[in-house]
């Protein structure tokens, strides 16, 4: 914080300075121009930037004389003059208007121009801004970058969230010299390669998760429906049934069914396309034929299946870990203990309940463990140190045996409460059972693919072996 | 482990090898010859690492037949010898010292020179030892690197914290030469760029969590001062009204009452100065003026202040989930179930309670899991893998969702026990009232800025647009 | 998943093409030609791939005519033809066949070739495959890249585990070239220096966990002893001396002592190497000599230690705070209070105890969230962002201060209860009394290395000091 770093826009002195007089003393003659085509926001904001930074900066605009107020210590003149004065030039226009810069061909040759722009939506132009640029211009060096930073990043400095500048190019040279800007104005560089990605990096910045939006569709949907089915069957049926209010505990202890319940599922969703993907290369016999789309998009988003149910897990562990600090289970205990001595009745320890409690209690803790560190190892820095045997080791050996542990817990939940009658309120099965049962069926599926037969074909058609289908082999003699 | 690695220095043999003399077996033809500058600590530990890799080292040295033991292997000769040798010298000497190289310049000219200096202080210098270093040998090429790895990771190799090497310089050669030898001493690099960014390396290891030291400071003060004025409330006052000693109630209870409160008020710390800044630039009537500094400070430790309530938040959750294994609570608990069996009273279940303190333990779940969830996103992996609109979303949306549900659930704990006098003991109020006035301050302010009518003045200013004071611009017209 | 996309091998039409004929209208003028020698699984399914990112490919075989069903759109020609074509070669054979290469030098001089080979085991060949390749055509540039990608993401494209691509070679150009197709690809580069680092990339797609192997091994010895330790101590004691069965507890209260006592242990583990690395200094009186191989491997598995040290930690926190949820601890709670009633005891509240127990849980805790921050700080990407000072404060401080509060935990724990005769049945101490002999052993080790004339001693060690031992100076003189 300098006192000497400028401070904002002057508005006063501006207007007169058009043309590139010699600067003030602040300007030591050693200090690189950069030009920038535009005086809008964004031209604003990255020319106060690089003034602070130690740069010298002329503004290339239609109308130089009247471009309205400009960072204190800048210069405006026309676009000609601006693009001969400087190497660099950032392009701060809209795509709408590159046109224009055709005619400055002649100004622009053998210049680097950085493309800093950035499209409303996605798709809107067949190709992206800066490749467009580099047809209009092909003397030019031209160079993304800067457009996945924030205005903030831009006019205040890098922020924590966001230091990287990502840039591509086709011209290595460009590439190193718009570094070295991004490096002096405090920001790190991420190379991205060539031109032909600055598609991805238009793109970057418009997306908002759309990995996450199938995976957390489906949680809301599960989370809806069970939450009613047990509402339902809790709740109002108790109310029907016999007239007892127990809404209260719509908020701990029917959430804490609907969590579970969901994170189950939710695990298996995560695990059950990679099975159908192997039953499905088992029965075309080849590995070299695509997947359907759907299975291919739900292949996709795994990862984020797996980290919306670990989500669910962590809220059922704290919302079973608050158990007895619950009024209504405090009441309870004490009620039962009151019954106890009043009535006289002494209860029997039963070693078997004891055995089931502490287990259940203990393959939940080792599978929320378990399921922990799978998320950690999906944790972006952690997965790169990974070599690729590595990571699947966890993701799948560990996974399936998170999946195991999380549903043999659920097994000694349930115990043999399926089979009292009272269970099946209203005639429908209590929501543990459902998720037990797609639960089953994946860990049914897997240990299928186990078997030594299965496994061995399996994996000679992932080596590359393909079945020879006999009547294909017909069909072809036939079409030869 | 190799057998053939060299085991340290040779302190005997040393004293005779003094210039240029044939190598041993170990020393195949084509192993390239590296030269350093400095016979102490650093020089002869990166020399022994240079030697174990593999490379031939000749030290440059003013007394080359007295400068002590020497890695094996490893020759000693003059400066002007010792540079013409090899392309790539290490300065491994004090900055202090550096002026006599200017006279090595012929010999220096079109080598690499690699700048391994730290200094013990920051800002001691008017510019960067390698800075200083290029200005005195203008011909070679100075690269900054290494000197940010710990002596340990130099002498022993790589370790787990720090296999980084950060490198700057001006000649992209010069660095593909450093950054070779840096790879094949099992380092990475990393390449920040230009020499201009020598400075930031040098203070680089300088640095003791700088941005952390305010948002520490901060923490402590609060913690201390909710600390004694809740011992003052709550032991000493039960001590002088009813001399009763509830000293064994700082352990836990005290604690898990200041961690909430500590807890809550930096978050809101974190997101009060985003809101301070919005209402300053719709006063100001523009974007493009700098914010007093301290506002500026405050803004940039918004996520150690936030991480460190997230650190808060964590034990007073663990806090919480022990309260029912604690000694003087099961005592408490079997005390009142004894005396309603001994008084023969049947207490009541009330159901409002029972709403009431689930409700307050299921939003403060749920404030903690997007609390963890901020946490998370803060990682930088994590967020750098995020686009600007995702990292916005979550620090800001789910932000001020986080900061609403961790203050409901205060409410919550609260509910109506502000209105009972007893709770105003020596007239002073509760702790966590101080920290809601704080909470509902902020959203207050927070729900203010999204009214349709100031929300559009804000975006409107943030693109760009600038309100043209009446008055000002009579002085522009009067002065101009 | 556009309509567009190339859909597997086309079986049918493929023999008859192959020679360079001209492509269908899917290829326009400029798409670039990448050459693949090699048509096993390895070069079909990089084929399938390069031409859904818009590359033309064409495969040399030995037998282009009858090769097998290649990708559609790819064409098969002599290894001669399809070198002369590209300027891009990949290697997608068994490095077995490298030899025949060699004939082909002349049509190869200039080229790129990209080796992409693995081994199925480490240290079979005396040579990285890539520097072989270099060796036998001296005139290509060798680029060693997208070995360590696994065989999914190289037919299906990027998948979450890994995206990078490790590359090394010796000209700049090369890998250039490569890194453009990769990001073509979708994949993002990591350049890891000369070839010489080849060896590196094509060891690690082989590696799993290596340096976890050591530190898992003993977590498992040191569980395995623990838990028969206490299974004969607590469980078959019981049953041999008052034939009471409480095999239930195995489940979790015996667990919860098995995790707590190899955590501490673990704990210790990591930093007992770094003190016996300070009084091995000390003894030898420099810090030039190596240390013994044992402690060298001690000291690399520092950081596993401690995170399986942590892992553990997190078990006993769960397992205790489930304790007040277990049926046993209810029924025991429920039966204490009743017999109360019944014989009409008082029991009277105890403030040493209620201080004890607190202090406990709370220090408890405090080194649980301490030991956390070790943890997130042991996070690639947080490590990364660290200074070495900052780090070393981290681990070293920080660290000191986990042991010294887990090891309170525990003697708080143990409070008076090594008094007992009682707790050492069969004549065995009881199990945490072990671990704490290990946890003081390591602070009062640490408290000597910190008082002042031994600490400085350290330091001048460590800044390069050697003390002269006066027998080995007469000793050197003598044999001068």
């Amino acid at each position: 914080m300098s006192a000497d770093r400028l401070s904002g826009v002057s508005e006063k002195r501006k207007p007169e300075s058009v043309l590139l007089h010699p600067l003030g003393a602040a300007a030591a003659p050693e200090q690189e121009l950069l030009c920038i085509f535009g005086t809008g926001d964004l031209g604003r904001s990255l020319g106060q930037r690089l003034l602070q930074s130690g740069y010298r900066v002329v503004y290339g605009s239609r109308r130089p004389h009247s471009c309205g107020p400009l960072p204190q210590g800048a210069q405006a003149t026309s676009h000609e003059a601006a693009a001969q004065s400087a190497g660099l030039v950032f392009i701060c226009i809209h795509r709408g208007h590159y046109d224009f810069l055709e005619s400055l061909a002649p100004q622009l040759k053998g210049k680097v121009l950085v493309d800093v722009s950035n499209n409303l939506k996605k798709n809107i132009y067949p190709e992206a801004n800066a490749e467009y640029l580099q047809r209009l211009i092909p003397g030019a060096h031209v160079v993304k970058a800067f457009n996945t930073l924030s205005a903030w990043a831009l006019q205040n400095g890098p922020s924590d969230a966001n230091r990287q500048v990502h840039l591509c190019g086709n011209s290595a040279e460009a590439k190193q010299a718009v570094a070295e800007v991004a490096t002096k104005l405090g920001l790190s560089v991420l190379d991205k390669g060539c031109l032909s990605a600055a598609r991805e990096l238009e793109d970057f910045p418009l997306q908002l998760f759309p990995e996450w939006r199938l995976p957390l569709r489906v949680a809301v949907g599960l989370t809806a429906f069970f939450f009613f089915f047990l509402l339902i069957r809790d709740v109002i049926y108790a109310y029907v049934d016999q007239r007892k209010d127990i809404s209260f505990r719509i908020m701990v202890s029917l959430a804490n069914k609907v969590f579970p319940i969901v994170s189950l599922i939710m695990l298996c969703l995560c695990y059950l396309p990679g099975v159908m993907a192997a039953y499905l290369q088992l029965y075309r016999g080849t590995k070299y034929r695509r997947f359907p789309d759907w299975l291919d998009r739900w292949m996709l988003c795994r990862k984020q299946l797996g980290l919306i149910a670990l989500g669910f897990a962590f809220l059922h562990v704290f919302y079973t870990l608050i158990i007895p600090i619950r009024y209504y289970v405090r009441f309870r205990i004490a009620a039962s203990t009151i019954s106890q001595v009043r009535e006289n009745i002494t209860s029997v320890f039963d070693n078997t309940t004891a055995w089931r409690v502490d287990s259940y209690y203990s393959v939940g803790i080792l599978g929320f463990g378990l399921f922990l560190l799978l998320g950690i190892t999906s944790l972006p820095s952690v997965s790169n140190a990974l070599s690729w045997r590595e990571f699947s080791f966890i993701q799948s050996k560990l996974g399936y045996l998170t999946v195991f542990f999380c549903t043999l817990h659920t097994y000694l939940y349930g115990w043999n409460r399926f089979l009292k009658p009272s269970s099946y309120k209203w005639y429908t099965p209590p929501g543990y059972l459902l998720c037990l049962a797609v639960a089953s069926l994946l860990i049914v599926l897997k240990l299928l693919l186990l078997l030594p037969c299965v496994d061995r074909s399996l994996i000679r058609i992932r080596q590359g072996w393909e079945r020879k289908d006999p009547e294909d082999s017909n069909t072809k003699a036939l079409l030869a």
